[in-house]
């Protein structure tokens, strides 16, 4: 690191002007981030679909870290899990110190790549300064063919459960991040422990989910606070339950060489959290064709299970035996 | 305060139906808060405007305060600023501590008279814990036609610049809840503390300026970081100057009462901020019908000064003599 990385910005207009604004990609209704407002124009025929997430030190990311990629991931990952292409967002940034120019380049690279990554850029925000924690929050806002949002609420008993992707892979980037002999352990085996930590650091919701879940799901949501708990939500939001089955879960192949081993324990990953991948419940009679058409998009999607009558949510395991899931899964509180 | 106040509330689902679902109205596209998204349906030939802000404690707000009512005010006056009226609004929390019943109340009693006062609802939001300080961000959405957005760029010398309500207000306002003796003076004079602690609490901008913005402002923006940091944004935005009289800057009674007694100075209320009044310029050919059509709605507008040519931004005093504002206004570094 040089000495201008090392450089404080102290002013606000500064950092707007030099890092900030080359993030709104020249759209015209984010004025250059002059105003203290945006202009989002709508498309004929489309909705908007607004979420937001924080992202706070010492809660949802290590002291020293600069999540800036994973504060858009899984705000994109809620857009992606209700249907929805990312559009743009705005970003509150409270800062414990004045930055350095080396800190506002580590930001401004991980929004710029998650920005490539998702297909979305900066319109606005707000910076201050905190005797708090550092804390990202990002508001992004999709768009939607006008009333296709699909909801947690859509299931029906006999629906489909399935899911996209990997499950528990960032639970364990997490274990790994705290537990240095955990990962020698694992590198011992030759097994890498690069994809987990990276399913952690920078999670990558597939936004080309957006348009299957708008075509074929009954209900949907992003995997975030543990796969066993939204899948209870998404159960009970529903009014079914559900009967799903542990060995359908898919895993990565280094999470699965850890389970080998024993050094993994395939049902605390149910509950881990973080994934974010896409849960959904999908009628029968479509799960074929869904099937072909993540096929030819290159997104891995598994059947977990089905929704059924009543309110149990039962997982069973290869016996077909219920197993009580304790984990509870990530509660904010 | 009874037992129930102090009960902890230690559920975000509870959080979240007991509390903020009813914030949303009945608004369809918020779901009830159970899924991580809504949905804003645009109007035809409207577009939608969005803002953010954070208040963070002891940097924004005094420990033990619940600013609820101001999180949202300081966005809408960002909204009305730009010719926007308040649609709804997403509400990011981060809580030091598990709350209790007492402080979710009077936090979502403040919310529920803010969105009286302005005519908007909750849609979103997200709810965390921090080892850090109570935070509250809120981002709002707007809408106006097409088009017709006023940035801080649109003056042109020769334009009258003018500012609604009174100015510096909300800055004795923290002045006296910091200087208990400061507001016994003034009470011994038979002046009334409480407008002023009212509009450092509570600030109220007018959502029926956002007309008035949209038909006949050249620039506008809110009076939020002190007059005269401001007006020498705008004036700078716009590639213009500006010649402005104190004289005419608008005080309230309660202000005046106190300059009277060399209690407060005038100059240091240019620079105190935290007034969320409209500054704009307009045409002189339209001063006579804004000044109109301001009365038909009751709203007090202010002739302060012009945009000239050039770049400097010269304060004058009764006498015409320029006067060298030092106050720097807020910066938030």
């Amino acid at each position: 690191m040089n000495g201008d990385e090392n450089q404080i910005v102290a002013s606000e207009t500064s950092i707007i002007a030099e890092f900030f604004a080359p993030l709104t990609e020249g759209d015209s209704g984010a004025f250059e981030l002059k105003d203290d407002c945006a202009v989002i124009t709508p498309e004929p025929g489309f909705d908007f679909v607004v979420t937001t997430d924080s992202l706070i030190e010492g809660v949802h990311f290590f002291a020293g870290d600069v999540p800036s990629f994973k504060a858009l991931a899984v705000n994109v990952s809620d857009l992606v899990a209700k249907g929805a292409t990312p559009v743009c967002y705005l970003l509150n940034l409270a800062l414990p110190e004045a930055p350095t120019r080396g800190f506002l380049k580590r930001l401004t690279a991980g929004l710029a790549q998650a920005q490539q990554t998702f297909g979305c850029h900066l319109i606005g925000g707000d910076t201050d300064r905190t005797s708090g924690l550092l804390t990202l929050t990002i508001t992004a806002i999709g768009k939607l063919p006008k009333g296709s949002i699909v909801r947690r609420s859509g299931g029906s008993p006999g629906d489909i459960v399935a899911v996209t992707g990997t499950i528990g892979d960032a639970g364990l980037g997490l274990v790994l991040r705290k537990d240095e002999a955990l990962a020698d352990a694992l590198r011992s085996m030759d097994v890498e422990c690069g994809p987990l930590l990276e399913s952690f650091d920078k999670p990558r919701p597939n936004v080309a989910v957006a348009d299957l879940v708008g075509a074929f799901a009954t209900a949907a949501m992003d995997v975030s606070d543990g796969l066993a708990k939204d899948a209870a939500r998404m159960a009970a939001t529903s009014n079914t339950g559900a009967e799903l089955h542990i060995d359908a879960v898919p895993v990565s192949a280094a999470a699965q060489a850890g389970i080998d081993a024993g050094l993994f324990d395939k049902l605390d990953m149910l509950g881990s959290g973080e994934d974010y991948q896409v849960l959904l419940s999908v009628n029968p009679g479509n799960w074929k064709k869904l099937k072909a058409e993540a096929l030819v998009r290159g997104i891995v999607i598994n059947k977990i299970g089905v929704l059924t009558e009543g309110s149990a949510v039962i997982w069973r395991d290869s016996l077909g035996q219920p197993v009580d899931i304790a984990v509870p899964g990530w509660d904010h509180f």
